[in-house]
């Protein structure tokens, strides 16, 4: 059984709402953590962001994201390390409890995927001495196999904790997304074995068929095959205590009225697991 | 370096073409070895067939396929039983090299996992006696978890191995596709654990995007981002000297003139492999 005060609505549930739109929101729906994404932080201004949330009695259960690691290109890199650096203080100044990332998937022309994941693991490396200056947690995702090409190379939980293991508990950990890693036959077992790594829980359902772009193909709590009682139990039990962020990119959802997609989630979170 | 007398022609690769259609290409550009399907077997007939396939002095390598064993529906799962029974006698009937297994997903209403893969391996464990007296081998396909929920929920590679080892090694093996397992960070372990039980190899790339239907979104070898060249080293290291089959879902494809696809297919494969 889930406090509902553990909630967390994810800035993309409501793509189409600017930061201080989405955090009214929260208020007046009393779910006292928000999610963010960078576009629309960088929109209000980082500090304008900070003490709006501030001003709300607001938690940022996370900031969406770094990432993107597997560049060959030296510049492209470059430019990509600079982007982490800034999101890095980013999260520091929004009090966020990880930064999200998004590793990357297979630069242009490669099909060398070891090389495409130890490039992941460099990247992190050269980060977290910055990370731990400013007391923020990255948080290596998982996708979907489906994304290993063109977006993530890191596909399993198993993956994210191996990598993550490398480096200090308070700097890395990881970030379980049901989406991502629902159907994985070892997922009860590394979800334990994640413990205290775990530094996000994400939720959204999955939905068959998938839409023409997988991005969206995610659906409310309970409008897909997703058992969110096993896999939360596991979460639980592995000790994590944190916010469980609704996180759901789905068109149909970002075009109803946010304040029904709100209650719809908020309904769906206390059904379901609290 | 792999030789090109192994290489196999799935007939799914050249979908509108009738099998005596398909046999004759195979003769026509010295492919020796294809891989079957139920559906056109029974157009031209289960005798015919084989007649046709032993006068072109062709090798089965496959024939697809049985499987969908997560009916809870006790009827519908007698359908199945009875449908996977008559495939056996098929793929005796047609010297298959395996009668390759797509499990089945989620049934209706459920999101019970563990449930769906435990009744895989029940329905395993009612064949396994048949396809022995036939002297048939079963091939568990790990399919690509994108399909977790609604055709197969053996997911990875790992995962069929296992299933196939409560089974003796004649009669159960596992096919490693690469369009559904290139992703697998493990792969290269699992391939070695499988060794023996790898009783078929099949080919395509994965190509981004995926089309809106995900089972069409499968390129001629090249055209993607697998490297065939070291899963392909992995698969021969452990073992496996049979046919290798390429077969390619995709639109397109199917749209092209067969005698091209046919020449690229031989092709891609002495350019990457032989």
């Amino acid at each position: 059984v889930i406090d509902l005060s553990r909630l967390s609505l994810n800035q993309a549930t409501v793509k189409r709402l600017t930061l201080p739109e989405a955090v009214d929101l929260c208020v007046q729906y009393e779910i006292g953590g928000i999610g963010l994404w960078r576009d629309r932080v960088a929109e209000t201004g980082v500090s304008d962001s900070a003490a709006a949330i501030k001003r709300a009695g607001l938690h940022v259960s996370s900031l969406c994201r770094g990432g993107f690691f597997t560049h060959t290109d030296v510049e492209q890199r470059e430019i990509a390390m600079a982007d982490n650096r800034a999101a890095i203080e980013e999260a520091a100044a929004l009090e966020a409890d990880v930064l999200v990332l998004v590793s990357g998937g297979l630069p242009p022309g490669s099909r060398d995927l070891p090389a495409a994941r130890q490039a992941i693991t460099d990247a992190l490396a050269e980060l977290v001495s910055r990370a731990q200056e400013l007391g923020v947690r990255l948080g290596i995702e998982a996708l979907h196999p489906m994304f290993c090409a063109d977006r993530c190379s890191i596909s399993t939980l198993a993956q994210a904790l191996d990598v993550a293991l490398q480096f200090p508990q308070e700097a890395v950990g990881v970030v379980v997304d049901t989406y991502h890693v629902w159907w994985d036959p070892k997922l009860a077992t590394e979800i334990q074995r994640a413990g205290e790594r775990i530094a996000s829980y994400q939720l959204c359902d999955w939905v068959v068929p998938l839409p023409a772009d997988m991005l969206l193909g995610r659906g409310h709590l309970g409008d897909g095959h997703i058992d969110f009682g096993s896999i939360t139990e596991a979460v639980e039990a592995a000790g994590y205590d944190g916010f469980i962020e609704v996180e759901i990119f789905n068109q149909q959802i970002w075009d109803a009225p946010a304040n029904d997609t709100v209650s719809t989630v908020k309904r769906r979170f206390t059904d379901l697991l609290a």
